[in-house]
């Protein structure tokens, strides 16, 4: 089963949460057992699975991040000034696949599935695909 | 078909090598071709992919890392003191999946399957989801 | 299904984007929707998805890899002098997964999966896994 919905970002750098939503999705399904995959078809964003409880968590992971890849001295900077963004997003990779069990995402206790977009504000777009073990 | 099992590390950062667990869960089931999804529910651990013959290359990841996300800077630090393991742990992300033929992994001769523990010594989970192709 | 390739790296350091290899697979299977598992059976290799519209980028990201992962300080470098490598593969990861619908990869428009090549020349394998949703 695939679905798609939208978030839109408010800042350049940003990670949302989408576990509710993904979580709605699952328990909507007939889903018992199986893995869900968590996309993002864009070039600047990304998939991360980390703590959210602790919301400085996202932060101090965005602050990581931006000291390892300084802006504005790329060369794909002269085509539209975000190649930071680019390196960010390939680092952390557009997916996450993720177990599911009795109908339930095993997400642990502190993880969180967030949306990181390097390239923001913009719309971005998240395919979910869930399969079944048989 | 799904399986956990549970390791446990002895030192803040360790690499632990699971392949051989997840070698005879794939033995036991009946799946001959496939994916195998290796997943931690946790936000201070990661699975990678790598080689362990020579022991030293796990050694050598887990040095790169610390000199790229230092200790003790972290606004998470003030809670728990783990703001690096998070950071780590989102970097290389909580799973990693391979491919099953003939019933087994297609691991490459020098790829092993490890739990990166860098909040350690705990015990973690590691889950183990078997999907066929069909 | 499962279906392997062959590449050829020509230096050190190279990104090679196999995303009409892989579509073709994909449209010679029958597969409408689903998943598709993209490995590199390599320690040395990776697999990333990122632009390469303008292939800059993917100079940018090797850039910034070679930044972070200084080479010739490694422990492993007293075996074969590719700890660097190494550890760069571990960063990307040997694989990603890609949502399939309507018979095609769900790809963004900016996005192309290479197989990144850390210790070439070589000759890489690249293992292309389908899995139909139910």
């Amino acid at each position: 089963m695939l679905s798609t919905f939208n978030i839109s970002s408010s800042n350049k750098t940003e990670m949302i949460d989408v576990t509710s939503k993904i979580e709605e999705i699952i328990a909507k399904s007939n889903i018992k057992e199986g893995l869900c995959n968590v996309y993002v078809p864009h070039a600047t964003a990304a998939v991360i699975i980390n703590e959210n409880y602790d919301p400085n968590i996202l932060l101090d992971i965005q602050d990581a991040l931006s000291s390892l890849i300084a802006e504005g001295k790329w060369r794909h900077d002269s085509v539209d000034n975000n190649g930071a963004a680019h390196i960010k997003a390939s680092i952390l990779g557009p997916s996450e696949t993720i177990p599911i069990n009795e109908g339930k995402l095993l997400l642990g206790q502190w993880q969180n599935i967030c949306v990181a977009d390097f390239d923001g504000p913009r719309e971005r777009k998240v395919i979910v695909t869930l399969i079944k073990t048989s």
